[in-house]
């Protein structure tokens, strides 16, 4: 009770200090923060950030896809490697036949619980995302792989755009116009898929996962 | 030219108007950063983290090693299974018990390159930190280990806590020692070392690698 009237008084000053940005407030601001947790930007798109599964289709502004581009190959990785490198889908018509091709192959397999679950949520396999960010991966890199997803998947919540990371993009891939979806994307050689990540404007809210605090110990 | 201009332009009022807190400055501020990118805390954060790889020892808060293990267990994982739980190490006996082990791992290889790299950077295999979070796993659950290690590093980044993803974590575990260590981390039955992240204020300064940009393809 005590905590919920601090933070409510806490958001209080913030505002306040926002509308009048006047020093008073700010040193007010200051002695009732204290002892609070400062909650920062990241730390908020960290708990608030969810699988967006739902686009309205327009693609975000170059600038931001080179934000979020920038955000992948900033990853840290094992002995600074980079086993990966970052493609970045922008052809509707492309995503909407993958989508397609994908869909197929889930209806045609003998377990439908994939495919009724995709068709419960709308009926595509890519939510009619825009844009795709594909991660291509050198052979045993997917932990190097997860820390690129989740860089990608945080910058593009940073800058309130939807973000889902997708292992079911690489359905298409497998059907016999994979081959054909692996050149354009770049997929050959060496290189294998290794995560994509949808982004786009969500269409509606969403909400994120309520944490399971069960899976924290402290060993002090 | 003009970008490095308008960049320098935008730090110098972003510390008038840290310095002066004044009305007017923030409008011309506005003024001047309009149509430049934006770079919130998130990306800040993302591109200025960096392997830190020489700490003070001195434990953060538990507040702060909180919010960093509410982070971790905010990750998303594929079909939300959550393949991983969290255990924060603060034992600093403990800790150097694991890195005086390790290190005389590492000196027995025949291979010595690992233990003279380590050699070089201070000769510790943990560089002094004053806290680990382990991250245990399922079996095949990397992917999701990497997503977690990253909202570790980062949400410690955010806070400006020293911070490195540290899969050298993983070799005292296979010496004579390794079944005490994993006791106390509580690795067994199904549940595998997925990955350590190392997390304490920073001694001195570091900085990232430059992001290699040809990693990046826009494939319109």
């Amino acid at each position: 009770m005590v905590a919920f009237f601090i933070h409510k008084t806490h958001i209080f000053w913030k505002i306040l200090h926002y509308k009048s940005n006047l020093a008073i407030i700010r040193v007010i601001n200051i002695i009732f923060t204290k002892g609070c947790m400062k909650m920062n930007q990241t730390l908020k798109v960290i708990a608030s950030r969810y699988s967006c599964r739902a686009y309205d289709g327009v693609l975000p502004s170059r600038e931001q896809l080179e934000a979020i581009a920038l955000a992948a190959v900033q990853s840290p990785s094992g002995m600074n490697r980079q086993p990966w490198k970052i493609v970045v889908i922008t052809d509707k018509s492309f995503i909407e036949e993958m989508d397609n091709e994908g869909m197929r192959i889930l209806s045609e397999l003998e377990d439908k619980a994939i495919y009724d679950r995709m068709m419960s949520r709308g009926g595509t396999l890519l939510y009619n995302a825009p844009c795709m960010f594909f991660i291509l991966k050198k052979p045993n890199a997917d932990l190097d792989c997860g820390i690129v997803s989740e860089n990608i998947a945080l910058a593009a919540s940073s800058m309130d755009l939807g973000n889902c990371i997708c292992g079911l993009a690489r359905i298409p891939l497998s059907g016999e116009k994979g081959e054909a979806f692996k050149q354009k994307i770049g997929i050959e050689g060496e290189w294998e898929f290794g995560m994509a990540v949808l982004v786009g404007h969500a269409k509606g809210a969403g909400t994120p996962h309520e944490p399971d605090m069960s899976k924290i110990h402290f060993a002090d």
